[in-house]
């Protein structure tokens, strides 16, 4: 029996796109071959790769000095991809820190360029403008930390330098405004599909600077000119990927979910606001909609909230090892009614242990 | 309805895989969650992958002294992986070339080190003796050429200096005599299952010579210690893997399989060199047994021959682009049943043909 899944990644997917996998997994569009065994340079192939650019773009809006790429690896290979790709001899960028994640990302990236960490206040905004630091090649920030629970409610604001930010938990949740953007990455197994590929948007005028040794499947202009097939693309994630996207479309698109993801946030934290029994120490001008993390007042109680929650269907609820606590991961895939009902295990949780 | 695949990869798989993999494809082993959404530090996950490495090392045979690690992005990415990883400062490593992909290893490796690419009689064998390249880190070379459809028989003799070998196309077709290498490697989408990944062996005593600048991601002993999920690794594929592996087993494993592909080769090749119309020109000691090439005198004959066996279910029988004509991948996935009729089908034709 299905469960409700509320994983921060690899995460749940609609049910629909499942048993669309399901349906053609021996015989995939009539070729006589599963979609796990196409040639990927076969034409269906190439048009299924070719659909699934467009449906992503017209998702976002992308517009169209804007690339997309579809890069083996996952996100932790965009924290060594991007400075190499982007950071020239002699040039240096700004890694924001905002969380696990960020941190991360400029370790990774301290080893091909000079990187500097500035002293950040929580919540982001303009972190800039005061600081002076206007000859970066680029600013680096994660719009989302899936383990800290912090989401930047609209981008930092930093003037003419372009803005790389790591999406991979909350990509297609919202609109994006590109014109703030040089760059944007997901690792895909959070709000696209399976694990195993990242989506990287990067606008045509970074192109040019990749380092000597970048390696050619890493390399951005040698996939960009391969249409992310230099090497062999797993076309069984992208087709994955545009059932989900196809799915998105039919839920109204992202502005439609974006309105979907404010409510289900709102609601949740809203029994973590009511009850002295959850906290959460995140400001609120930085909570994050896709993953909320609450605490309660002693390990034992968590673990009851663990098991009383699992009782009901609800499971992968326990918060990233290096964080403890509780974490509700509720990306697209998680539907308005499903937030409901764990809303309403958590009200009864409350009401039981405070009684 | 299901056709005879004889792509050179991705390539066909057991259908008795691709039917496990499609019947719990919504919930795995009672999870709740299909394979696809599970996350990836759940005990369940750790145990598919230690069973998954397990049983991989028992096909092969490999020694403890060997680390099994699965990693993203396929041979190509290994292109690079592998010289960042075992060429240290002002080190060298030798590259044989007896074909397409040897070549490409060859000219990415050129990125990280420097490499030597010795004048190579076609077929190999025992080519170091007389060169006096005593001092290379590693002598790397292409166990089985995909494209142009050249073989080993055994590996190349170098005394002193470890072997590293691109296994992507014949992995567990044979046995590997371990005494000969310090690493081998194989995208896994030919004799494994999905594309996405590349399994990695190597020798424990060649992991402390990573360049500073080895991303982590591809760093082997960072990943050894991570037990390949230093980042989110696609547990689809290890799980489509560990059946694959459980399916030869049933074949009676390793070395069973190896007879019956000898016998599938020979049979496509008897009749190869039966009919003049028929031309394979690798010199018979390097004949590979998975990508069996050949031309017919003439671009409409060729056609002509793909277009009628394609009229009986025989599918992705050109040549690579590169090298034209037709190729046969007849991977552990072809059954002798298979490969029968396929050669029925060439003897048919050659009697029509020249009637």
């Amino acid at each position: 029996m299905r469960k409700f899944n509320f994983s921060a990644g690899p995460a749940a997917l609609p049910e629909e796109v499942l048993l669309h996998l399901q349906y053609d997994l021996l015989d995939w569009q009539a070729q006589g071959v599963s979609i796990l065994e196409m040639p990927h340079r076969a034409p269906a192939a190439i048009n299924l790769l070719e659909e699934t650019v467009q449906l992503f773009r017209g998702l976002l809006k992308i517009p169209d000095h804007f690339q997309i790429l579809f890069m083996h690896g996952g996100a932790r290979m965009q924290f060594a991809a991007i400075p190499m790709n982007l950071l020239g001899q002699n040039s240096n960028a700004v890694y924001l820190n905002t969380g696990y994640w960020s941190e991360a990302a400029a370790a990774e990236a301290k080893r091909y360029g000079d990187i500097s960490v500035p002293p950040l206040k929580k919540g982001g905004g303009e972190v800039f403008r005061a600081g002076g630091i206007f000859n970066a090649a680029y600013v680096h920030y994660c719009d989302n930390e899936t383990i800290d629970g912090i989401e930047f409610s609209s981008p930092p604001v930093v003037d003419n330098i372009p803005l790389v930010s790591d999406m991979s938990s909350n990509i297609l949740s919202r609109p994006i405004d590109w014109g703030r953007f040089g760059l944007i990455y997901a690792g895909m197994q959070k709000n696209i599909g399976p694990a195993g590929l990242a989506v990287v948007v990067v606008r045509e005028d970074l192109l040019d600077q990749a380092q000597a040794m970048t390696p050619s499947v890493l390399h951005y202009k040698t996939q960009v000119k391969a249409h992310s097939a230099y090497n062999t693309l797993p076309l069984f994630n992208i087709y994955a990927a545009s059932l989900v996207f196809k799915w998105l479309q039919k839920q109204g698109g992202v502005e439609a979910i974006a309105l979907i993801n404010q409510r289900k946030a709102q609601k949740v934290y809203a029994v973590i606001d009511k009850h002295e029994l959850y906290h959460n120490d995140v400001d609120l001008s930085c909570r994050s909609r896709m993953n909320i993390t609450f605490s309660l007042p002693n390990k034992n109680l968590e673990e009851k909230f663990i098991k009383e929650a699992r009782e009901r269907g609800f499971i992968n609820l326990e918060g990233h090892p290096s964080a403890g606590g509780i974490r509700l991961s509720v990306y697209n895939a998680i539907s308005e009614p499903m937030v409901d009902r764990l809303v309403a295990f958590m009200e009864e949780f409350a009401k039981n242990t405070l009684s």
